[in-house]
């Protein structure tokens, strides 16, 4: 795909993850991700909650069961994936639309939170060698770079 | 933080994490990420990998601890930070510079993984909540969205 | 802001911006970017229009003046900004969302066309100086680069 | 292409662009986008310039030659792209490497300017139809939506 609108989403599951399957059987997993941005009230002299962003989003096949095995209502999680507009007519023929998020990556934030992770090894029809790291000969050269001072997020 | 340069990166850790700690005893983790795009070759017909990108990353604070305690070489991650340039001269004098990732959020990647998250309640000096999320009284509408397809990723 | 979820849209205006003030006379302006992925058809062997993203986007101030004087319906533009949604009860007490992009920065898309820039120095209460280019003592090294091929997009 | 760093970039043009042809005759264009975050000094509660980031970006073929027509020292641009590695051994024998952007698409931003674009209908091979806008049926729906109220940025 090309010229997809690429979203990263950060945030607060506002339910358990809700695993389906479509009939040909492939795994859907749905839930919502609640993001809440951080205001600067500059009266105040303080940070405060903005308004969230409710984003539904979507997880296909494995990711799909994944989620729904490791994820519960309340965790904070990354979610990478690109907006899709579901268009449709309501039962009064009125027009309706929602954004959603397909889900390529989601991953629980070890922002507030650590994780043991269980790697799979399930079979893969696409050729995807996800255990491969590639190796950086140039990795030594990276050392070389200078003691980074911490600053304020 | 204003226009500023924010990055999402997928990939797999190319090393152990690093976690040190600044003399003013501030926790810093860093990492690089592989991340290795999926090129479509028409000729063949197929999918092949095409050069990885080596993206050097550094988490501070909890989230830094948080790092070294849940990953290890290998893992896939979804990193998302801001972009930012070190600059120095080496030993020769030379200018030399190299952009690397701040990292905000870092979460193991669900893709071909499953992960056991415990939620940490340390105390927080910037008042953050990440324990509450927001109430929505909306949710209800969004159950009515109609049922999606699945479609190849 | 911090925490904010930041997206760009690459597309074509639906129809031309629509200029309106607020009763505190602050600029406001309006516009739909239809955005249209390209999906690769394997059997096929070929790339074709997938469905298309609707985003509104609304561009406060300054920004919105110079959107409804330089675009015009059918103008490929790129547009950076942070999503919002938007929430009301409809005039029969039914609970309605959308999701917009307040505006950050809009660009004519320079893909299939040129543009003739007139930079403008209104006074600005900010602060911010939009024509001081940060002087760069790295820049002769980074002509060391070799020439790089061209890649397939 | 799948899995690739994407990433948008906003800031100023450190030079004019270098417009280059490859042997084979492809249209290649050089600059470098210099990005300043804006950073707020809680202590002195006012905002000030971070440190730039200086982005080499590359665009290719008819975005490559427009850039070049367009765009001078000092524009203001947003840059959607994907980030690359360019990895070289120089006439030293050392490592050396550099992340840039591969430019999908440029434009002059309207936050400071204003722009007269000209729309240009060369021929093209990959079938890509972008003076088409898509029509939407659900364009009287959206209208629907109540007023936004102007929020600082």
């Amino acid at each position: 795909m090309a010229n997809e609108t690429v979203v990263s989403v950060m945030g607060n599951l506002t339910g358990d993850p809700e695993l389906r399957y479509t009939s040909a059987g492939v795994a859907m997993c749905r839930f919502t991700v609640a993001s809440t941005p951080r205001v600067f009230d500059q009266k105040q002299n303080t940070w405060r909650d903005g308004d969230p962003l409710f984003m539904p989003c979507t997880a296909w096949r494995d990711l799909a069961e994944h989620v729904a095995e490791s994820l519960t209502k309340g965790a904070r999680v990354v979610v990478v994936g690109r907006l899709r507009l579901s268009r449709w007519e309501d039962d009064k023929g009125e027009k309706r639309s929602m954004m959603q998020l397909d889900a390529d990556e989601v991953g629980p934030s070890l922002r507030f939170a650590t994780a043991k992770v269980t790697k799979l090894s399930r079979s893969r029809a696409d050729g995807f060698t996800p255990d491969v790291v590639p190796d950086d000969p140039w990795a030594s050269a990276s050392t070389e770079r200078p003691a980074s001072l911490p600053q304020a997020a």
